[in-house]
């Protein structure tokens, strides 16, 4: 037989998802994947160094509990609760993203998500014999209401909140009418929410289709660790667990993840920092003549008038300067720039004015 | 809506996969899930420790170049030859063997798997809306023509070589004969094989179907970094990587599994060592009056003529030693004890030989 005539044929005819550059470290300043700029605590990388001493032949715990335990503790607040049975912690969020897709969509089923919006949730529809609903963003980026509209297919809605390469959010009372309305699981995916105003997490208690996704790959500073988690009702996590790799999260992410959700110093500091830097960031577009959506996120969607987003992006990268250009069919394309540090922003700012300014 | 309502049937009627137990440190001797008992490597942990001082909060290399390189050089020898291409390494061997079914097995087909054997792949097929084929081992733990047999609803074979439970392994000659014959993927699990006398990576060069796959967490004690690979023809790594989440290995287990990979005279000590500890267990269970099947991984399955399985697992759990009661229906049972320090064993022994004598 030929290596690949047993590959299904959704995965042959599908393209890969297609992340942000990775150059080798150092040559570029990388404003284009929306990492944190700031390394990660001290408490986070101490964490790792003891659990990287002792016990790596031993399997990790296979739902990380010392994660869900504090996690439990840190998002809780007087006016709802949550419990480490509400929790399932992944690989990243991109796991607790393909464990939902395999939980709640069967082959010949739809996703709906909003557009301009994250591609890969099209690429885990696809990898599950799935297809997308692509509902537009109304101009001022809120939804229309066809994306509570139910269908028999319809089996799962993906809405980032705060939505990339938007930054822009939903508010809770208009997401509560969504998941009142929608028949499916709604998962608001709160990668960018520690760099906004409010969170989703109240809706989980009220609304038994609320799920809520997480990330530490952002504002905890901890891309490279892999480490995400959902809180929802505590049947679906049960059924969540069915699905998820036996021991998904090594013993060094639980160690290290664990140490981060407890360090809320380090959390509620860095967030000032970016948030200041993000303000920073978008005067100075705007100063060159761009314009920029506001932000609640650790990026700025923004375009320049007079030039062409592809043409800023080449000269920038040409520049050692990634950020990343993004083109959507039938909608227009732009720029996302990361929240880089104070010297990383004056850099492009730099090199931004003589493009613009040649 | 209730709140598993959208739940997809096949996982809402799937019971989940059920791991050995991992009790809380320290308080059993643990010889139940095949875990190394000695510490990895200390180039693996200085490794950990640079790999946490820089970077986390950058993205991983998404395909681990630095892994792929050392293992396509540390893997290849005089006769064949691996390239980086050939390998896609994942959040340990469960990574890898859920991606194999994603990329090969549609809803409605089947799997085929030997039995006894590993019950993870049932699990893995049900998850994808697929069933499984067992074909049940000769008596000699050879295995029947009809493991050979082709079908339109075929679509993938899983045989783990060294087997688990029995420890035992099907030769080169007779695995190139099966992936001859097969017209499907076959996947040799090879997570035991350097406890073994030969591996079937030679028959990767031969043949298109054949998928090696490889762990890190027995032979390089490493359980609890969650690192595995497989190796095969280039373009079934290229259809693989479409499905394999964007960044599933993460900064610290690649500069670990890098690291341990390097160091083959670790791995070479590792082995011996552990050889030589199996054959005295081996010894230890025979002169006891168990009946032991040769083991060429690290474990032995083995019964008591005059003593019922079940009953010796809970009394040794009861004097907090764990091991592995196996009950495969229509077939029986057993125990399967992993290859402990020469302390475990001789504890295990005083504990059996009163459980025996009593």
């Amino acid at each position: 037989m030929s290596s690949t005539e047993s590959v299904r044929q959704d995965i042959l005819e599908m393209e890969g998802y297609v992340s942000g550059e990775q150059p080798a470290a150092g040559k570029y300043i990388k404003l284009n994947t929306n990492e944190n700029p700031f390394p990660p605590s001290n408490k986070v990388v101490d964490a790792i160094h003891d659990a990287a001493s002792i016990g790596l032949n031993i399997y990790p715990d296979a739902v990380s509990n010392s994660f869900r335990l504090a996690a439990s503790q840190s998002l809780s607040n007087p006016t709802f609760s949550i419990q480490p049975e509400n929790i399932l912690c992944g690989n990243g969020s991109d796991d607790i993203l393909t464990i939902l897709t395999r939980t709640f969509v069967s082959p010949g089923d739809f996703i709906r998500i909003p557009y301009p919006s994250y591609v890969l949730y099209k690429t885990l529809a696809a990898i599950q014999g799935a297809t997308t609903e692509e509902i537009q963003f109304n101009d001022n980026w809120t939804l229309p209401d066809s994306f509570s509209a139910n269908d028999q297919k319809l089996s799962l809605a993906f809405l980032p909140n705060p939505n990339s390469p938007s930054g822009t959010t939903i508010p809770n009372e208009t997401l509560g009418k969504l998941a009142s309305q929608l028949d499916c699981p709604l998962v608001i995916d709160e990668a960018y929410v520690d760099f906004a105003e409010s969170n989703a997490l109240e809706l989980v208690q009220t609304h038994d289709n609320v799920i809520v996704t997480r990330t530490l790959s952002k504002s905890y500073g901890l891309a490279g660790l892999r480490f995400g988690f959902c809180v929802a009702h505590a049947s679906i996590i049960e059924q969540m667990l069915k699905v998820k790799d036996s021991y998904n999260c090594d013993a060094l992410s639980i160690a290290g993840a664990t140490a981060a959700i407890c360090d809320s110093r380090w959390l509620d500091d860095n967030r000032s920092k970016i948030k200041e830097l993000r303000s920073e960031l978008d005067s100075e577009l705007q100063r060159m003549g761009f314009q920029t959506t506001p932000s609640q996120a650790n990026f700025v969607w923004c375009r320049h008038p007079d030039h062409d987003s592809k043409t800023i992006y080449e000269k920038l990268k040409q520049n050692h300067i990634l950020i990343r250009y993004m083109d959507y069919p039938d909608w227009g394309d732009g720029l996302r720039i990361s929240v880089g540090t104070a010297n990383q922003i004056s850099a492009l700012v730099t090199i931004l004015e003589s493009i613009i300014g040649g």
